[in-house]
């Protein structure tokens, strides 16, 4: 397979949450064990195995954490983030000290099992919907200080994102439409305001809504917990005419019916904050 | 259920990985939608609805978020964490400025989800010994930047914590001993230079290794990846001599069967790496 | 004049950038001069005076400065961020601890000069265009560490903003025409890649560049350095299909002219980075 | 023109600022229009262009830029902070990865347009006052967080600084003179709680506090809003005792006037809160 | 002793020294001894006690400590930082929750113990001299990162600070007179490019050098490693044209001899670097 | 004597206290003296001399601040962390930048000099009691912020560490024991609650509650401010059960004694709080 070309958040930034998390894990300042027992002359060379197949996520985090434990640590590539990696094989090959690379071992495996999990997630949601035109998106549903690695991992799964936070789509919900008495009233108020490079996105329970969001011109329109029949009136409605997602409790049983609907946009929160670890551990080819 | 006492970080801890989070959700600044759409003087009241029965775990973030985005937020706390939330009962009810509530929301329920659906894992396993003397503990296989909070919510499902990070404790593992040549040798590199409020742990894989690790008078043995009928000869061997630890792969098909082996301890990875997210929801009570 | 809403950033987001200048003023922690001549018990009232009629903004950082410096002083707001205040009236007074206020002085009128500068600059191009339908709105051609805050003076003075960031919306520019092969590509490219909450925008130069954009399905058309005669014509052949945005080197004499070409937005990098400081100062109205 | 030795903030102190710039502009974490729309392979060269002469304010914050997104782009400078680049002429040429260019490029000319503009500004006053003796100097009015490099600006145009916070000079106004009954009072005050290192400033309306701030001994004596024939007879009246300093809304109108009276120095708030951005671009040579 | 007044470093500015310090104790996160071992309800009350006679340094810090840990504490301070505590004799008093007493205890003594140590190790030389006209000053041979509070228990223990740092005085030394060729040129290099708030200060190691160094119109002349006999001489030549500053290796057995000189100043490293603890601690008074 | 090996904090543990430092040193930004005085160009070649025989401690910090300030300085190493320099001879060489190497002199020069008389404190206890079995530790009387490098000095030096912080050890003392009703009680309640990797230790003020302890089979004793008879009287009833730790009070005149009870391990809180300055500085070899 090959490369694709993905977008990590930059250095700088990945940077910084990789730093926070050796902290946590250094605490009062280092490894006891490795340091300790471990002579500072040993050398190893350990591989970094996909226990199961997967596509790669996070070798930007251990990228980074390597840089900031023991910029000397060399290392071979073999599988790039996005990159599927096959049961039991090599992502990536690290050699050098032993006591750097035993130090390093659980921060980069928590980051790339965690990702490579979600990717993983949001590979088998794209699979289940790839005969359709639906496109699979991630939420604000995130585990906190993590929201821009967990994106980046459900582009690398093949799916995309909703907005990165608060500040950068209007959403207007249920209560938002109650306050402002009306989708109309609550788009206007929301446009009147609004830079011209936000989108407006409504969130509808029902087809009257639907008509009302179209009438207000909003952006994009989510479908909110419709059934599958609901969810093909509303495409058949939309027409075009904005962005349909639908959204809510959608689960590998019923994603694929969901997909059929015609709708643009299945956003599950799921991906997020509830993907299992990906099966990823270092094996040692060398120790002496 | 009563309340029972626990221990979570110190606030101003919290505090930093809150505003974290704030950070990463408020991107460059605001909440467009809820400032925006919401006319400032409304008020609201919600209350935090457990959507399924589950330990809480989490309120202490939720106190720091309201502190962060606005102190006038006015709460009623009636399960606290630890404590045991029937499905569809209140959590909490916060009143107030319905922007902020709305600004608020999300983040608030990132960490409540995420923690109470790692309490909630927990406390299954937890369940699931409670006939034997075996304790449920997690391990540093934890989400980056996430581990006092996940450890915090494994305590609150009624589960034990391993070491806090490298710098705590001495697990000497495989590749320790092969460097060192042996168990004996390993620890007694460790005990030479560690200070004395350090234990001193040591991974077997089989029962010949358990005989060393008792004669270098090791304080806690991993017991890794081995069958019931190994283990209850390794804790027979060990004969309270040592902590025993169970180790790797546990699930919750095979927990019951290893705790019956009378090990001490049963340690589980996927308790914070892999735990599903709690249902968890804001209902809106009043908006005016 | 009524007090409008405004939607400022979050206060934790202002509480940092209040803070770094505080440090910065302090350096090496104290203000010498009103700690050691002012005797600790002097009390002292003064009144922020607008020394000329301006949009007020920045009256929320003052509030950090205060919080920052001494809980203790008391205020009242005679404006509040977003009001005109009118020539030699009060902003705000301040009372308590002589200390406290002169130790706040400084940064808290560098904070309201600048930013109530840029409402002031933004409110004449606003007014200068108030007989058409064009926006005023502001870049990123801001100065750094100061953008949050100065596209909220922006908002203040009555303009909107464009993107926050480069991370989101899109703004396709000749280079990456250049690069993509057309514009058709380039936004094929970018919709192919990108959410679905995200604008896209096309810079053009000529009137071809406009069709192609248009054909390409660009949410905002960019016209870039266009004469006003030229402008005409854009906004004829956009015909709402896109929003219209005029761009370059924008003045204050030809704002007129450009608005009347009928497009949509104003964009404008000196609101930013070429605003003067408006003219505010603290009056003592008592010191004993 | 001969590059002259200017002193820069230490390089740790810039990467913090530059830094905390990139965050802001990055938000969510990645430039989404380069990394989406130009391939990665995609090489450019650029020259940054001074497109009017100016004194070049900033080269060292670029520098950072560079280290920062991408430290394999090259780049050769020819024209350092400090030196004059001719209008239409090249500051420096950045060559590497388009994508890291373009990720830069905006954050790059908002610190080095700026900043030379505060060095162009000064720039201009200096070269007014060069037949006398004063030098001039900016002032603590200065942009939040901007502090430091504001100041380095204006060294790089010819200026001076004066005190670079509340910590390091006391300066003597006229409520402090009032809370103490008195200038003698006042530098008594000081002088007794002081260290030896820091000189001690008054400012005095009036010709007859000058006399007082003579007696009293003060290093520096700042004659506030007096007009030409005033300062030149506290020019007189100070005779070498104190370094005098002329302060107060001095103009581009005035500065002439004020310089000829004969003081050391004529300290000027706007250099640093008013200056407009110098038009400095990005022009690629090479795109491929 | 009636309080004298001081000048502490800005609240914002301990506060985050203080953090720090918390973030160093707490590691992973909780005080595991006293929220496992004490009841939650459990209510305490001590006192921080003098264990000899010592000027109060570092009660700023313990209220911060106090704010971070449990902002519910009552306290009622005896002695405020610079008040003489007698032998045995309460600083002050805090009651509140046993638990959150006991987390701050240790941090706060270590504060509280060194600072003090610091005022008394002053006071001391303070007291050695107080026949002659020298004040004594520190350096900035401070412990990283606790330079501001140490300065600060100087000047509680009736000392004077020196500069700040490398960015508030100019200091010639040897070195520096070795490059320029000489001390005028060092100083003459240097007074053309400084600002003028800022003073300078040249090391003179022999009486030759002081005539030089006042012909350069030095503002402060060091005397470094002289005689008494010689800064005598030094003190008569400099006859108040400049200020006189003994330094090098002054001991508690040297230091009256040297102030008798006459000199100004005696600035000592030691006061900083090398100052032993005072002895204060906790009594529990209550306990329930 | 040949180079131990130690194990120093994590290096991105140590850059973050060394930047601290910097900044702290640098204030406003830049070091005057040397970037103004020393012409940019001036090369230098110092030695950081031992001024008297000393256990190496900090260089690790050096070699930090060096790549802060200009990592184009090169140096020799000439005695690690951990080696005896003896009096009057090179440590380390540095080479480079004139400017550069004084601007880092100072802050290199408080690192070294503190962390080497901490270790030399420790090294001359560890010699007085090396003809017993005990070792010597510091405890969490640190000075703050400063705490991971004292007790790495501590080793350095020959000692070990007591617990890192509050989060890792428990420690009852006579307050906790008092609360729950006796050590049994206390014991009990700490280790229902805890962590299986964390050791537990009691305070004993008088043997009764040394049987207590040893009942509760408690992991370390501390005995508090025992004659060396009852402290040999509680090493014999301990009896190898538990480690045993003498605390209090112990001074260079009473370790001896001490040491010859046969306890295990003394704690002693000066060697970290109380440590004076071991002298080195820097001597130029070459500057042109």
């Amino acid at each position: 397979m090959m490369t694709r070309e993905f977008y990590p958040p930059a250095a700088f930034f990945i940077d910084d949450i990789v730093k926070n998390a050796l902290q946590e894990d250094f605490g009062h300042g280092w490894d006891v064990t490795s340091q300790i027992v471990i002579p500072e002359k040993t050398h190893a060379k350990v591989q970094m195995t996909a226990r199961e197949r997967l596509p790669v996520a996070g070798l930007i985090c251990a990228l980074s954490v390597i840089k900031h434990i023991d910029p000397q640590l060399t290392y071979i590539i073999h599988k790039n983030d996005g990159d599927i990696a096959e049961k039991n094989t090599s992502i990536m090959d690290i050699s050098g000290s032993a006591r750097s690379i035993m130090a390093a071992e659980r921060v980069i495996l928590n980051f790339v099992g965690h990702l490579s999990g979600i990717a993983l997630k949001t590979a088998k949601s794209v699979a289940a919907v790839k005969h359709t035109k639906a496109k699979i998106v991630c939420t604000r549903k995130t585990l906190p200080n993590l929201r821009a690695l967990q994106k980046y991992a459900v582009r690398l799964g093949g799916g995309f994102t909703h907005r990165s936070g608060v500040d950068d789509c209007i959403l207007i919900k249920d209560n938002h439409i109650a306050v402002c008495g009306g989708i109309e009233k609550a788009v206007q108020r929301a446009r009147s305001s609004l830079g011209h490079t936000t989108k407006i996105e409504v969130e509808c329970d029902h087809l009257g809504q639907v008509e009302e969001a179209l009438k207000a011109r909003a952006d994009i329109i989510m479908l909110d917990n419709m059934s599958p029949a609901d969810l093909r009136l509303a495409v058949e409605t939309i027409d075009g005419r904005a962005i349909s997602e639908a959204s809510g409790g959608i689960t590998e049983k019923t994603i694929k019916d969901i997909a059929e609907t015609g709708v643009d946009m299945i956003s599950i929160g799921a991906l997020t904050h509830s993907a299992a670890y990906a099966d990823v551990a270092f094996d040692f080819l060398e120790l002496n």
